[in-house]
């Protein structure tokens, strides 16, 4: 069956069979009947136990093909040992969607990593689809039903969460209580056998009960495919992740610039870039987001109307609304007018608009009405400090009034304060307006709002690129490196790969005895590079490989040998297979542009500010292929190169578009072939505009 | 008087005069003089008011005069314009110390600004010091006494908080009631206009009742004097400021690269680097900070054991103490040997240490002990998360339990929950351990706690190097600048500035014929580089007026002359005095070093990577002068440009210590010359070790 079907069915079942229901308090399997009695479920519920009986008042069927009724969900309960079987029984019932709470399988080792592979053959043989196993649950508030075995049942609401993690799930549920948060679907993904966040992204975008997403994750299964469900997602929910995990990937092996400066993080933050989703540092903003998310219109921009009673705060959300991309507001001149006239004269009617420490919650209403009808003003943050004339309450109902009639905008309360805010913040709450105890969040919050509109609109759709490349060179050449064993080619080897993908290079062909690097200089015309050609020697200059500025047949003859008697004294044990005689490029604006591969989402490619001190400079960025125009182009809009590139201090402007093209050719290679595992192009010579590029040293590593 | 003399009364005062004190309910004197008597003050209390009778039970005196015995400290609550006469009055009357808690006087404008400074000569005059005006009011509760218009008084404790907010106090003290933070001294700072922030730096820092300091300010009064006070406590004692109003300085008008990179706020992050002070980025972290603190020992480095139930939360840990300079501890083989022997064998014995979700108080009390012991672990951070057997409270009892077994480690608890964690909060928190919700808050104030060991232990006393220099010829240059009107130095007057601080330059001489030129080139030996001499002009390149590798009196005299045309027609009005012949310096590595002068704090070095693209490379760093050796090294090593002067990939290293001279010489010049006001050297040229450095292009602008 199709997932997304049986994600259908698993979030409106008919009926549910707890296998594994027990009468014994404190047993997983009574925790979850329990639940799922209290939560109101209003379908069948079928308690599955081989010693049947009865429990909790429901009759207690000894198996699940004694069930006379469909069963559409089976939630499993019972030792590892018998799930496969219990399994197998659900798929001769046609039972659609499986919850399998069970721990124990891959967690444990290989033996339990064989019978989860079986639990996958089950699934795909019957048409079922599995949740978990070693999982929480699931809660879904809008069936209701609550098929977990928490303590709680979350208060209903429009978020929909996913956790990779099932005991962070249970602080969160138990915290969402305290504070009042509600949500529409609660799942606890487990070990992802089958299921998996990108199945579960991609229900709860076509939820009507979810508004927005929350995930937690350590990692994706299948980058690509979540990649994807996000996409379709994110034009009409936002998806917030906190991804962590960011430090424990520790060091990896790489031999490229690029390999070595992609951290372990780096291909997550790139994907979910390019799939508009918005990834949180911790847990608590995660949730001021989902409070803002939950109870507001969507800003149309950035520009922020700060109301207060104290200039300290205000001071402080100015600084941070500068910190988030966030921007004050210019009142209009009408504004302006209306507050000058209204307020006390030694109050500022400039944003923040300061309505003094006497403010009265008139004065409150004043200023926030005037700021939701200002057609300059996206969005407003009240400040309220308790000062001796303060009525906090009583400016709470105000503003919720005021909320009322101007819905359209986002507005955000930060009460700064303790017990006098007890009142105000239920006033608050019922009112649908957040609230924060200190202007950071309220702004962080709200930027996150603000970023959602950009990432949505960002989403738009652009094809890919395809340029008219020689594939055929490029196997054989790949072919003809395999069969010599080799990992790394040589640098003719890849500049002919470069070529075959119309990339510009800077001619390079191997010589195997000064004889022939005469010919071939004389080939390429004079001033011409040598370098050795060895795939075991990867920093060439370090070991006096290369030379440059050769003139002359008899300097090239020099340095060949030269040259050659470097490497042996340096790297006697590495391969040499001859000098490369390279025409000598005019030198450009130096880049680096590579490519690494993730093991979850593949290509990385990187760009940069390029030479022998990429690695200090640290001026990159990087995409996942295959890319669009628009992505080559924000890529290297995001270095410091970047600025340089389009001309600074009256210099002429590089061929940007030349750029462009060399990245996603590249983009174009590592797609259609998933063997090159590394590749460095460093330096690329960058031209002024319409003079093109150079790329003058390639080095290429396949996988094995 | 002393002002140190005159807060030490304010902190112990016998006797306190409220001028202005009310009968009347919601009258700031009313609120003040409740608040003194309700606070628990043990001296005598006198209200003043010239109706006389009798308030709160108290008779009231006419006037200060008319108080038969001594007063320490009068808080003054009239109208503005009656202030001066009382305050002369309290001088007249011997008063130690006055609270000035009435606003009307900087705040308003020029009128307001005199009264100020005439409040100032009567304290000099009567050698009394003055709290604010315009401010909250004092409250100290190791006194104990309350001198505000507060609602409330602040629970009793070691943090001694100063804030130039009082709106923003207000909702300090409201939510520190809540979550049961406790003060030593809670001051609100007002106008500042005699006693300021450093003054009561420096006092908490002598006070034995106070052990953290605390403080939100929008600007210093002094940068000097907070910084030395700062440098005198911060041994002893932590400081953690946020400090506001970054982004409301604006555009500064800069000529100078130095003047332009230095943002409005960098002076601020770099004096509290310089002094030791930390800087927390919003106001609910800086209470994370201060809890920890308040509770706990130091510790004594940065290696943090994570015992949890669950592996998620322990992922969150780790990534951001990863984050936060923290290190995951490795245990003692014999801690390992230990967890393995008493927990189950699916635990993780590892760091973080797993004590799965069925752990017991007991284990989490094995775990917790046995990180404790270990030699390997300086802090503990225990996470808990409530599952279906587990004791939250009984965990937290068993927890203070272990921090009374050791107390000289670091213990922070993170338990994630809401309405499960109420009595656990309880027992935690009065068995003072600090508890979080949410693991990050928990890891940045540990951080913080750590960080302040690192910073004390760096204050350590350092002399400012001094070289001899030429003062006499850089005043003479100095002052035939004055005499010509000018602002911008010639080229040539700060080549010779910068020699007659022992900066090695290349050499210039000013030239206004080109008959002139060909001497002067014969005299510094070709090659030779020409500039346009005129202050006007600051970006030469930009308008062809620089020529370089002139090798012959020829080349010479048509550059002058091509030069002098250029500058006519693209700066036709540009007052040009002729060209710059100037020795051809080789190339190194380009810095760039320079010099702006901020209001507060002074002279600001910045050191970086040089040449023309600096504000697009923007790698620089910046430090107060004057510096120390240490400061110098420290500059240098925070750039890119430091790893590289170090020598990578096989290059030499660079002469860092004719780097670090040259930074020191300039720091002597701007300390010693006021009246330099901008300073770019850029590029100085670095030469390998040994080979020193060549000041190639110095600016130099004076102040008017």
């Amino acid at each position: 069956m199709d997932r997304q079907k049986g994600i259908d069915v698993l979030f409106k079942p008919r009926s549910i069979a707890v296998i594994g229901a027990s009468a014994t308090m404190g047993k997983l399997g009574n925790d979850v009947l329990r639940n799922l009695i209290e939560s109101g479920f209003e379908g069948r519920v079928y308690p599955v136990n081989p010693r049947g009986g009865e429990i909790l008042g429901l009759k207690v069927h000894r198996s699940v093909s004694e069930i006379a009724n469909n069963v559409d969900v089976a939630v499993i309960v019972i030792p590892a040992k018998y799930v496969l079987p219990a399994v197998e029984e659900c798929g001769q019932k046609g039972v659609s969607a499986l919850v399998i709470i069970t721990a124990g399988f891959k967690e444990i080792g290989h033996e339990g990593q064989e019978a989860e592979r079986k639990l996958v053959e089950l699934a795909e043989k019957y048409e079922m689809v599995i949740q978990g196993p070693n999982c929480l649950g699931i809660i879904n508030t809008s069936a209701p039903y609550n098929a977990s075995f928490s303590a709680g049942t979350p208060g209903k609401g429009t978020i929909a969460f996913a956790s990779q993690s099932g005991a962070l799930m249970t602080g969160i549920l138990d915290w969402s209580l305290m504070e009042k948060i509600g949500f529409s679907k609660f799942v606890s993904l487990g070990n992802k056998a089958h299921l998996n966040e990108a199945d579960f992204v991609e229900a709860f975008g076509r939820d009507p009960d979810s508004t927005f997403i929350l995930l937690y994750i350590e990692s994706v299964v299948d980058g690509r495919k979540f990649m994807d469900a996000c996409r379709k997602v994110v034009p009409t929910k936002p998806i917030f992740v906190v991804k962590s995990g960011v430090s424990v990937a520790g060091a990896r092996a790489a031999s490229s610039h690029t390999g070595s400066l992609a951290g372990s993080d780096t291909a997550y933050d790139v994907a979910f870039k390019q799939c508009g989703v918005q990834r949180a540092n911790n847990m608590a903003s995660l949730f001021d987001v989902a409070a803002v998310f939950d109870d507001m219109k969507l800003p149309s921009g950035n520009r922020v109307s700060i109301v207060t009673n104290a200039g300290g705060p205000g001071i402080l959300t100015t600084d941070a609304c500068d910190a988030s991309g966030l921007e004050i507001a210019h009142l209009t001149s009408e504004t302006i007018a209306y507050l000058k006239k209204n307020l006390p004269p030694a109050a500022s009617v400039y944003n923040p608009i300061d309505a003094l420490g006497t403010a009265q919650p008139e004065d409150y209403a004043l200023c926030v009405e005037a700021s939701l009808r200002d057609e300059n003003v996206d969005s407003v943050i009240v400040l309220l400090t308790p000062q001796a004339m303060t009525k906090e309450t009583e400016t709470a109902q105000i503003l919720v009034e005021s909320h009322k009639k101007y819905p359209h905008k986002p507005l955000l309360a930060v009460f700064m304060g303790g017990n006098s805010m007890v009142y105000p913040r239920i006033v608050l709450t019922e009112g649908r307006i957040p609230i924060f105890d200190f202007p950071e969040r309220a702004v962080h919050a709200l930027a996150e709002l603000y970023n959602y509109t950009v990432n949505r609109d960002s989403l738009k759709i652009e094809s890919i690129p395809t340029f008219k490349v020689d594939k055929k060179k490029t196997t054989e050449i790949i072919e003809r490196v395999r069969k010599d064993n080799r990992r790394v080619l040589l640098g003719s080897e890849a500049h002919a790969i470069a070529e075959a993908y119309g990339i510009p290079v800077a001619r390079i062909r191997l010589a195997t005895s000064s004889e022939e690097a005469k010919i071939l200089a004389d080939e390429l015309g004079y001033p011409v590079v040598l370098k050795i050609a060895s795939p075991d020697i990867i920093h060439k200059s370090d070991i006096g490989g290369i030379r440059i500025g050769l003139d002359t047949p008899q300097q090239v003859e020099e340095a060949f040998l030269q040259i050659l008697d470097n490497a042996k004294t340096h790297m006697p044990n590495a391969m040499v297979y001859g000098v490369d005689v390279q025409e000598m490029a005019e030198k450009g604006k130096e880049l680096i542009i590579g490519c690494s591969r993730d093991v979850q989402f593949g290509p990385l490619v990187m760009f940069g500010a390029g030479g022998i001190f990429v690695n200090y400079l640290k001026d990159i960025s990087f995409r996942l292929a295959p890319m669009t125009r628009s992505d080559s182009g924000e890529l290297i809009k995001e270095t410091k190169m970047g600025s340089l590139l389009e001309g600074v201090r009256g210099e002429d402007p590089s061929d940007l578009v030349a750029i462009e093209d060399t990245i996603l050719r590249i983009s174009q290679l590592v797609t259609d072939f998933e063997e090159i595992v590394e590749l460095d192009i460093n330096p690329v010579f960058a031209y002024e505009k319409g003079k093109g590029v150079s790329a003058v040293d390639i080095k290429i590593t396949i996988g094995g």
